[in-house]
């Protein structure tokens, strides 16, 4: 298998582990160190493996079920760093309802010892309209 | 200069040629190849330095000037990838007014022959209210 194919099946498996509310899945996936980042659409930075973790769990207590198919995947590895955009097209249901969503996502994987591990992800919503950009205000 | 510094002295460099609104300055940071990726806030993905160079091109023709604080810098070196996390806080005037808005980014740098360059630079906005998360809809 190709370096950029072994990077698009991790990426595939995190959304799978996410799609399966999988907290093992998720454990198993990242780098568990200090310095990993996070940044869940709308959310502020999480650092560290223990507080991304946390989030993880957050999310999957507060939702049902959760469908994400990903699109305009594009891979790229460079030395031992695998980057990835993709478009997550969510589908979250509640108790309440359901909520669905387009995400802009980047993933970056680090590989040691032949394993990919996530490092870093990225989310953040596509606006559907200006009024979103920059959260703006003119004056 | 240790390398975590020299990364964090690439990402001001990278700030400082936006607010001089400088494409020559963009031109010498990021690397001139199909793969490295660009998402400024609200937009969908860029790819490839020419599409890149046009975006920044058009920011820079449509702004008088453009003011960013950076704040909560995290950087990180793994081999040849400086990983950094920050908060932009962004002012930009136009002819018609101004707007400002906060930014969370996470920028990617890879170092070829003792030089970094840009390769990945994604900005999202930080919501003001949940109603922006994920443009939900509920149904």
């Amino acid at each position: 298998m190709d370096e950029t194919r072994s990077v698009e099946k991790i990426n595939q498996e995190f959304y799978d582990a996410i799609q399966q509310l999988s907290i093992s899945r998720m454990e198993r996936l990242w780098l568990h160190e200090e310095w990993v980042k996070c940044i869940h659409p709308g959310w502020e930075l999480i650092q560290g493996w223990t507080a991304i973790r946390d989030s993880w769990e957050s999310i999957f207590r507060n939702t049902q079920s959760m469908q994400i198919a990903v699109t305009q995947i594009a891979a790229h590895v460079e030395g031992d760093i695998g980057i990835v955009a993709c478009t997550e097209n969510i589908s979250s249901y509640f108790t309440e309802g359901m909520r669905s969503g387009l995400a802009l996502a980047t993933n970056l994987y680090l590989r040691r010892e032949n394993r990919w591990f996530m490092v870093l992800h990225h989310a953040s919503p596509v606006p559907l309209d200006e009024s979103v950009l920059l959260n703006e205000t003119v004056q």
